[in-house]
């Protein structure tokens, strides 16, 4: 088998990636960084994710984002509740955290090249407006580009390939999508400001998307609301 | 004034590169990534360079890459001693990181985007050849070119320049243009391998590259070697 490393947040999308890396027959190296956010619950989904799901192995790195502040996620800037579509379709928000995705790949990108792997799986998604620059398709290239000059691997020509199968699905796509492959929602989490045992607002951004897609879809999101 | 972010190890190099930033009109906002290294006490020596060099503030951001491992900078394997220029001038040593100059822009690149600067010095360098595939031109354009597509400011038409002013300078050229600036290199730590008080072994590469560099020029390096 093929290994591969895959950005496991805990959240719908990376188990969907998940799902998608396992069906392309890929052993899954999954690697969650923890990077200071508040929603420590997500890490937790995670580990069940790795397991159930049947991870080759699962590593966490810690990188204390919230040194440098300047997001909702990371530093002491309230969480916005109740934006309506509208609202959530332009601009940038503060739930944005900077160089997030950057980050995240580079530490795959380290992880990759310990265990010898080409291939790097990440669930991010351009389409359910989030305005996160760093989920856009020019990111991602950019960062194939930058990957295969940065490391050991890229200077003896094994090409370093970064996979974003979602980036161009809606969120509904990406449920109905991982729900074939047997995704369990269940085990996943999404809320920006979930309570200690993972219950989530209903209200924040990432809830509101995720609630419309089930709906969409006319099924009901197994996970808990308050 | 303009404000940069640096990236400041405690090591020769990101010491002048500081100078060069500050005798640029820069205000220089230190960035000290804690990447897991052995070599604490560089950190220590970041933490004066900052104070003595006159930084707007330092921060530290810790990323614990030895959760992934691959190198002898965050693994269990030995840091090489008593190599000769020539070993040292081929192949990728047991010291590279991966991708630790990958992981530690984007670090920079979130803080410099909170901040709202556009430049961040790094001190890297190709010439001394280490070997490393993230000191290259190529990676530090590539880097650069990611920048601009990963961030809000980049979305907003705000270029991030990274500056690597040190990266076609020899050794003993970097220490003599710090010597010009008044770089203190006694407040500089460059050993793989120090003791806990910050003794320099004198054997490694790095101390080698050094200790080379200082003779050349016809100074003596000015901290301490065990």
């Amino acid at each position: 088998m093929i290994s591969c490393v895959l950005l496991l947040s805990g959240g719908l999308d990376s188990a969907t990636c998940f799902a998608i890396a396992k069906s392309l027959g890929y052993e899954v190296h999954a690697l969650t960084v923890l990077y200071g956010q508040r929603h420590l619950f997500e890490a937790e989904a995670a580990e069940k994710i790795a397991h159930i799901m049947g991870a080759k192995e699962h590593r966490y790195v810690s990188v204390n984002l919230n040194a440098i502040g300047g997001s909702a996620l990371t530093d002491e800037i309230a969480i916005p509740k109740g934006r309506s579509p509208e609202e959530m379709s332009h601009g940038i928000p503060v739930t944005y955290v900077p160089a997030r995705n950057t980050v995240m790949l580079s530490i795959a990108l380290g992880y990759a090249e310990v265990i010898g792997a080409s291939d790097i799986f990440v669930g991010v998604n351009a389409v359910d407006y989030s305005g996160y620059p760093d989920c856009r398709p020019e990111f991602i290239q950019a960062f194939e580009k930058l990957a295969n000059v940065a490391t050991k691997a890229g200077v003896e020509g094994r090409q370093t390939i970064i996979h974003a199968p979602l980036i161009a699905l809606t969120k509904a796509q990406i449920i109905e999508r991982g729900i074939k492959l047997g995704v369990d929602y269940s085990l996943t989490s999404s809320c920006y400001d979930p309570t200690d045992d993972g219950v989530a607002c209903g209200e924040c951004d990432a809830c509101q998307i995720r609630l419309r897609a089930f709906k969409d879809l006319g099924l009901t999101d197994p996970i808990r609301y308050r």
